[in-house]
């Protein structure tokens, strides 16, 4: 069932990869929700560094290799029936590109309720 | 690019659905994560409780409806790029069908690190 080597079952399915959302591991704050292989998960727990899998780029990616917005992973968490999981994190930085800390930043009505933390046009070049 | 009259666009995509986690409003513990269509969007935003669409049964369906653990949603926020979403909700009773209060009980090493607020053989029969 699953390709990655956990005391729980991981079920990738047919396309392979599952959601990982990461929560900073202090405040609880949900900061982005992005996509795993079972190489990315193994990647991860090598590192402690939370890798995921890019369905646009097709390519697995460290998260912070090109920000230095690196999130160390505390924990790794899956749900009931092993098809999402949670890192735990240390978030350096903030986890979007818009240089808010958390990519949920803003309601669907359009209020924006996080905080920026970052000038995205200093680190993005 | 969205079927949902918000503020925020959101894009479904090519499955016409994107992830939604649920997270308690006020301890920030991530419950569960399921998947929603613009109906399923539609509906909760409507009634003020969670409503996600089952990929196994292919219908949408209201969390709670057999359980009774109902959701309510204080507010829904979107990430970046409009393709996952936050349900901050209050919970009644535990969100995850084995009697835990959150599905995320277990890390991936298998470790209990949720608590059981409820006995799943008197809620679903």
């Amino acid at each position: 069932m699953s390709d990655v080597d956990a005391a729980v079952d991981l079920d990738f399915g047919d396309s392979g990869r599952i959601p990982a959302v990461a929560q900073d591991a202090e405040s609880g704050e949900i900061l982005m929700l992005a996509y795993v292989t079972p190489e990315a998960v193994e990647r991860t727990r090598e590192t402690g560094r939370a890798h995921y899998y890019s369905r646009s780029r097709e390519e697995l990616w460290e998260k912070g290799a090109t920000s230095g917005h690196v999130q160390h992973v505390e924990e790794i968490r899956a749900d009931c029936d092993g098809d999402a999981l949670i890192y735990r994190v240390d978030q350096e930085g903030g986890a979007c590109h818009t240089g808010y800390e958390s990519c949920f930043y803003r309601t669907l009505d359009g209020e924006t309720v996080g905080e920026q933390v970052f000038d995205p046009d200093a680190v993005y070049e």
